[in-house]
């Protein structure tokens, strides 16, 4: 256990989760809530990806293990946290903001649009993932938080009305937590993402065979 | 036939129109459709450019093929597989839609200033592809994906009231599917964006006599 | 003493205070204040980050001397320095703005919520500070005024609406001259912003023992 | 004479005045006119900096030969492509526009506001490219035309609504010919733009004598 990269994970998943539920729930940023989640989720992953990789996502936990970048005890490690800081930080947003509320935001989405939708989103964040931060052909550059953290702020202005847009399982337990989405609708969440994520992984082996 | 490039042309391009359809027909991004558009395209660029080039575009594997940079044997194939995601990346957007426009959303185009539109923009892309991503000059730098996606951001604020903002071919393509573009004014933009990738490749030519 | 620096801490603060108030008090930016105010921070820092580190912040100065990358001459220096560019900024403000508040725009904020929210996002930002622009791991990035800059841009749209979100005593000090905060909150700000510049130098350290 | 860098400096200059034009005349960008002049300027500042340094404005050219980077001969030559493509832009603009503003659209501005606004952004503008493109502290980064382009986001956005936000003697005189700017004020702007400009090169090399 690298207690550092965990403390890391739990930071960078925490201010994740807390900004989407400050940004989301009213008054909050309105239509800029895309642009504050994903700039939030790119300047943590500058921030910490040295000492963690910066996931702050188990979908992206599970795509960097199943790419072969992760120990499975480092894996469970980093998940465990990861959920750990989206209950804590819905928790410190309850405190803050005046109304929380009462009925899920997102909580009538069609089953076969968000499924698609956070398939697709979610395979394209955890493939940005596994392509800036982890491959040979990008070594040592400057974009990679910006690269990932930006792909959250386009999938939640693509698909932000079709499903929320969570594309992360912290974040969908977070948000559960903080009624933006319903707790009945979570399946569809974790399962198109956990897939995503495995679907990615399996796609950057085929493109990487020899890394 | 390079068939990892192809599938990485496929990911890309397939993003980038299912983002352009997502974030265009209402309910969408709003006024930050070009923000998302321009940041997909970005993030994709990041993440498949050392595999593929990271074209996306038919007038960019123009520009590219003219520059001296890839085969004609290659050119053909991206150019198949950037209009196929489009195709697909369209079916996938009026899966997800609740309601698809039944006419043209940009279809009242004024045919000089549309030219002029898609000509002036495509030409700006193509310019910065081959500036920022086959130049000696800026060899090595971690810019090339911010400089070629927000191109494409730029263009669809300065003249997204006059032709929608295409720029690319495949997108052209894939945005008639989605009834965004009007089918009868399809050849503005493939004329003006092929013509724009050439007019491109010439001038770096001429910049880059060397190279 | 160097003049240098202290030049260039002044520069930057007096642009960040400068564009907080004219972004901020009507007219001004609307709702791309925050845009606004995180991005002329990132330029700041992209241009004088090789002289002074780039601070202009106070609780950044604390947390840098407390990491042990600042003399305590040096950071008293800088937080004069700092604190007279936001007062001289805000007096500049006052003579272009045809209209000052003359009520604090953000008089009547929660007090929990406020210590939560500036405590937050200060520690965010000095966090973010000390591991793009002084750990080992990320030496030789060209993404550090891009991730500190961004940190309160998204800070700004997170809880914005809580605090006002200034995360900087010298903001502090010069939004409360022109009336964005009000006096008698100055301590909520003044106290959450220097112990979360605080926790996040020993954070720092317990994440990079060897530095 | 160097005929590749006059044309790089042409291409970029137009598309900034083309771009301020499209984006700021109704029906244009809004809101996100800024985001979008910011954008054009930092893409072809990416694309034409390895050719012509990327100036695409008087101001900075004049900061530029100040500072000792440029010669007279080169300065000249600049200095007339850049007024050439402004004007150009111009004419294509009026082309495009279904309709131009018959009054200038920010005529009736304060004379002591506009100036201390345009000579503040202005100077942070040269400011930042001389430190970020000039510098030896920051030779090889990869953000120079983030910074740069980016500086006149938050000039944009910050005095936009006192000058209407110009930093740029190319882009005062393509704006006055589009309405943008009156031409009875043109002195404010050229006066504050040429000082700042001034201003800005003695101060860069106050902090970098050795250079």
């Amino acid at each position: 256990m690298n207690v550092k990269a965990l403390l890391v994970e739990f930071i960078g998943t925490f201010f994740l989760v807390f900004t989407v539920g400050m940004a989301v729930i009213d008054p909050g940023a309105g239509d800029f809530a895309g642009l504050a989640i994903g700039t939030v989720l790119m300047v943590m992953i500058f921030a910490g990806g040295h000492i963690s990789g910066g996931h702050y996502n188990p979908a992206v936990t599970l795509g960097v293990w199943l790419r072969g970048k992760a120990s499975i005890t480092d894996a469970v490690g980093y998940w465990i946290v990861q959920v750990v800081a989206a209950i804590i930080a819905a928790l410190v947003v309850s405190v803050i903001k005046p109304a929380m509320p009462t009925a899920a935001l997102n909580g009538d989405i069609p089953v076969i649009g968000a499924l698609l939708a956070e398939f697709l989103f979610t395979f394209a964040l955890v493939y940005v993932v596994l392509n800036v931060a982890t491959a040979k052909g990008t070594d040592g550059n400057s974009f990679y938080g910006l690269a990932i953290g930006f792909t959250v702020l386009a999938g939640a202005y693509a698909v932000g009305s079709v499903s929320g847009g969570s594309f992360n399982p912290a974040v969908t337990v977070g948000g559960s937590i903080m009624n933006i989405f319903a707790w009945g609708n979570i399946w569809i969440y974790l399962v198109a993402e956990l897939l995503a994520g495995v679907v990615a992984a399996f796609t950057f082996r085929f493109l990487h065979p020899g890394e």
